[in-house]
């Protein structure tokens, strides 16, 4: 090497520092050497990286940093991605489990569209139970058999997220969900009543005694079936709501009898986040349209994006939820549809609700990690805006208003309550924090993602996006204490980022790696099955995910079904216009395989899983039937549907379970 | 170096060469080098690796083999992926396509399943049209609402994937979907008439003259409401099918008017395969069950896996359908259900059906690309099995015929028609071939592939894989010129290989690379919305999607809807019961922003998304209707429903579309 000149010394070294890398982990692997970093004296050991890494690099047109970017996010067979990031699915109205670093989709979870591979909301079973408490939409009359979920909202200890369950809002129908994350099964929907829509949150309060959500579009108020107003009464006739919803601690599942809500103006409330540390026990809502815009184009008046726009300022919904419980708690509230109801002019009367200026069309409204500031952002503004929650209480202590809305809730003065304004970018729309101190901001119009210092309010460093960033999450992000190291980009836009799958293309959900000392992208992942708006990450660790049901669960209360059924004691009982079965599925058969009832009867089966071993799941389906159940191990289920017709129906299990899978198949006889 | 010890100097060679490929593809890229294979000489090259690769490695923990595998698949932002795979969804009823090698879903067709983020099901529109034509099952009246999808087809040319259409069959319920590969839409479904199942196919003719399938359970004969036969007389009143639909070659659609089908006894048929070279005209299907075993369990008998598997043979059915052609041209067939039927009777005596005998228990039937043989497994046997299309026309010339079933079927001679028999492992079900003369079957009983060599019949090598691979995929694979390249092996079980998210596991397609040496997987994708029974790969390059539509295309038809909206033509119009809106929908408001209805009123909205740009995708939804449009740039749709009840309910834009797309809003006012 003495003959090389110093700048291709230099140049090897370099080299060889990439190479150790590889030396040094199959040393490791080979040699059980202990850990630490490599060093030159590793080249000596006999060990081979398996050759190919060059053709294959070169067949396939890798850089460097494409190189960097496959080792950085390829998780082998049989290890497991470090992170679960559950997003909302958007109009697909589910939830999507993926994988951080992989960023591979390890689950659909069915929330409030019907999902046939899990037989989520067929034949009448426990999951139609889950999504029938949802259903109907009081206002209207009508099924809804899908939704708009926005923001998933993972449960709180002590603003930890413990990985217990996650609750998700439908924004297009004013609904609610609840998911298990034990099984990773939908257990509750509910239509919250006086909202048509949702938007502000789920969030969830630190210690998960709510979740809440905020209305979008107001609804004409009090809300009922044929209340009507027109759109010239808007503000007096229309109002928005704050709901909090009580959460049972052992069951997860939501209590509306525990619940109550605030009547809000009819702007359009929209993003929300839970105070924490200092700020425990207060929410925030930020909110645009004060202008109370209705649209009306083809009458002469501004659309809603010009009207909704017009104004200087909009208003952070400030809410002390705390105090909320204690006026319910001494009765000063309505009952509305069944939920209690604080009116404004008594939120106002019991300091529970202020408003604080923003900057005109908001969006986003986050929470620091330490509780201290809130930053909000605006979608027409290059800055956003870091309010101080102890500005906020001393103003509030000293009444320092600087007047009040239309409806009289006080509005505090905005350079009283306002710690900063940082400047970032173009459509600064998000942020979520790491452990370090810093701020990440998504920039829709400038496609970018900004980082900058708390404290210090100063842009550090932008990374680029493709296309038109929404949201973010970063590793335990909304958490009091995130992790920093991944940052997902939920990109609205792919345009030219993948092959042509027709007109409508996928999302693109970019993993950004935040370890190093600039932010660098290193995945495009599509998303060709609904539009993520929101998610959160949280460590692998914390969820404790079940693998096997003990024998005869029924999934929705998670204990043995007064049907299940034991092997050898399955039976069919007929009585006047009623069939009932007690069924088991074991491989590679049901029984009974031969199943006679009469035209016109009901039909019940009772079906029971009876395997034991993990992943060892059988479907159930009658042809032509409408039903599909996914058993799985220790499952325990019941199906009801009506015979109309007389013929014979093959029924088969769905799930391929055993070399003669094929042959788990038996016969549904229907007499005339 | 000189000072190194030779045993050193080959470690740190071994070393040199691995490091190279990374140095050469820095090379080529800084340097515009011409492509070969990297020597000694690069290392004195000025760049840089980038740095890093050697602590991610190490911090990740990858192997040797790890960093190939992550090198091999990794496809970086902007760049595409080779292939598509069209995987069906199974009991999702769904299509998926996936990018290979990078394993990612670019995205889920809606076929049989309503899908929101798709807008497909929702809101009476087109897609609806689409699902309703297969939406009635005759034989028990209900309407389906999923589907058990099984195998996709791709329409040919020649014999190879032509890239225009994609045929998926549901199995449960005797469907058939149609997908439009210029939008990746569904555009027809159909209840195939006589099919209260599917499973044999769906495969395509070499010049997608027909699409084919064939029944599983058969259906007691023949089929109609009410028809009811015990099973005590199944072999004399059930029947299965064989359907060759017809394929309109200018639309894709399948016309029911111009296909025929062929009576088959009650076995239960299983895969099928197209003829193709010296096999053109023929198709042949395995069947299980010419034992006619029908459970009873409970009763004393057998169940079916032990019941179908008592005999020592099977049959494999081989169909001349030219010579069907003719016979339906010659009218010698009854119409049964609207569907031209040739009977058993007839299909024998006019030398349409053979059978051949296959090792008890068969699954998977597939043709070589030569067209010369055609492969058959068996479930419970190692061998698989090789038949000759030559012997067989020899063995019909010369009626080598054992007898005939007990159908009157006439059964060709084992010994004469097999050239073959070769022992592959425990659990053989399909085989797939590459463009090298070799075959590749899936061991099911023994999680692995076998790779084996046509002609010398021969096993050459063997991958495991996790665990209990069913279908497998190589590109190109059913074409009369496969690709090789890749085989995507989707296994049904993944066990342990994913974190866990709950009892129901993901399935694992896993990734097999067969371009070296040895057969390597490569990557593991958990599937965790769908079982994927078997897929095709396409080439990228031979898919034509558009990005675009013409404004105004009704995707339906593909022609310019007769309610396509003009820019500034918007219009609502009023009569009595009736009102009938024309909409156009571009960043961010539609017009008319407000539309006023009469309670009761029936409401017809005709929206046009005006954009021209790729990407400009936006949705409809109206809180409490059950609607959600999915609009991509140039579509019109027309959407249909009741406002049954008074009030005030937003409409907005459900795709985020731009900086506004929140103020992308509107009402539909119900008044009293």
């Amino acid at each position: 090497m003495q003959s090389r000149s110093s700048k291709e010394q230099r140049s090897g070294n370099t080299l060889r520092l990439a190479l150790l890398g590889l030396v040094f982990v199959v040393v490791l692997l080979a040699g059980g050497f202990s850990i630490g970093r490599a060093s030159k004296k590793a080249t000596t050991t006999k060990v081979s990286v398996g050759g190919g890494l060059d053709s294959i690099a070169a067949a396939r047109n890798l850089s460097a940093d494409d190189v960097e970017n496959a080792l950085a996010t390829y998780v082998p067979s049989g290890k497991y991605d470090d992170y679960y990031m559950f997003a909302s699915g958007g109009h697909s109205g589910q939830v999507f489990v993926i994988g951080i670093p992989s960023m591979r989709i390890l689950k659909t979870i069915a929330v409030f569209t019907p999902e046939p591979w899990q037989g989520y909301g067929y034949g009448n079973d426990w999951s139609e139970a889950a999504l029938k408490t949802g259903r109907t939409m009081p206002l209207t009359g009508n099924d809804i058999t899908w939704a708009d979920t926005h923001h998933p909202a993972l449960s709180e200890t002590n603003g930890e997220y413990d990985g217990r369950y996650l609750y998700i809002n439908d924004k297009g129908n004013g609904r609610i969900g609840f998911v298990d994350l034990r099984d990773f099964r939908t257990k509750q929907t509910i239509q919250i009543p006086n909202h048509q829509s949702t938007h502000g949150g789920a969030f969830i309060t630190p210690n998960s005694e709510y979740v809440h959500v905020s209305s979008n579009t107001p609804t004409v108020w009090p809300p009922a079936p044929n209340a009507y107003a027109p759109l010239d009464q808007y503000k007096d006739k229309y109002r928005g709501v704050s709901s909090w919803l009580s959460i049972d601690q052992k069951t997860g599942r939501m209590d509306l009898d525990k619940s109550f809500q605030i009547e809000l103006p009819p702007y359009t409330q929209d993003l929300a986040d839970a105070g924490k540390g200092p700020s425990l026990g207060w929410g925030f809502v930020n909110s645009y349209n004060s202008e109370m815009a209705t649209g009306g184009k083809m009458e002469g008046k501004p659309t809603i994006e010009s009207g909704a726009s017009a104004g200087a300022t909009d208003y952070l919904h400030i809410i002390n939820w705390k105090k909320a419980e204690e006026v319910v708690k001494a009765g000063k509230y309505d009952t509305i549809n069944g939920m209690k109801v604080i009116s404004m002019k008594t939120a106002v009367a019991e300091s529970v609700l202020f408003f604080a200026p923003e900057v005109r069309s908001p969006h986003g409204a986050d929470v620091t990690p330490d509780g201290k500031f809130i930053v909000v952002s605006g979608k027409l503004d290059p800055h956003t805006t870091v309010y101080s929650f102890d500005k906020i209480q001393k103003a509030i202590a000293a009444k320092d208003f600087e007047g009040t809305d239309p409806f009289g809730v006080p509005v505090l003065k905005f350079s009283s309550v306002v710690e900063a304004q940082v400047e970032l970018g173009a459509g600064p729309l998000h942020t979520q924090y790491d452990d370090k101190g810093f701020a990440y901001t998504s920039l829709f119009l400038e496609s970018a993602v900004a980082k900058w210092k708390l404290g210090d309010w100063k842009l550090v460093e932008k990374v680029p996006v493709q296309y038109n960033i929404g949201h973010l999450a970063v590793a335990q992000g909304d958490s009091a204490k995130p992790d920093g190291k991944y940052l997902v980009a939920l990109n609205k836009w792919s345009v030219d980022r993948f092959p042509s799958v027709g007109p409508l293309h996928p999302q693109n959900l970019q993993l950004v790696d935040l370890t190093g000392e600039k932010m660098r992208v290193r995945y495009d992942m599509p998303m060709g099955i609904g539009e993520p708006h929101y998610a959160q990450i949280i460590r692998r660790e914390t969820l404790k995910g079940i693998l096997n049901y003990e024998l005869g669960t029924d999934p929705l209360t998670m204990t043995t079904s007064k049907n299940v059924v034991q092997q050898g004691k399955e039976k069919i009982e007929q009585r006047p216009g009623v069939t009932e079965v007690w069924m088991s599925a074991l491989r590679s058969h049901f029984t009974p395989d031969v199943v006679r009832v009469k035209k016109g009867d009901k039909v019940i089966i009772h079906i029971t899983n009876v395997e034991t071993s993990r992943d060892t799941t059988h479907g159930f389906t009658i042809s032509g039937f409408n039903i599909q159940s996914s058993l799985e191990p220790g499952e325990a289920t019941s199906i009801e549907f009506t015979a109309d017709k007389a013929g014979a129906f093959a029924f088969y299990c769905t799930e391929f379970c055993s070399a003669l899978h094929m042959e788990m198949q038996g016969w549904l006889l229907v007499e005339p």
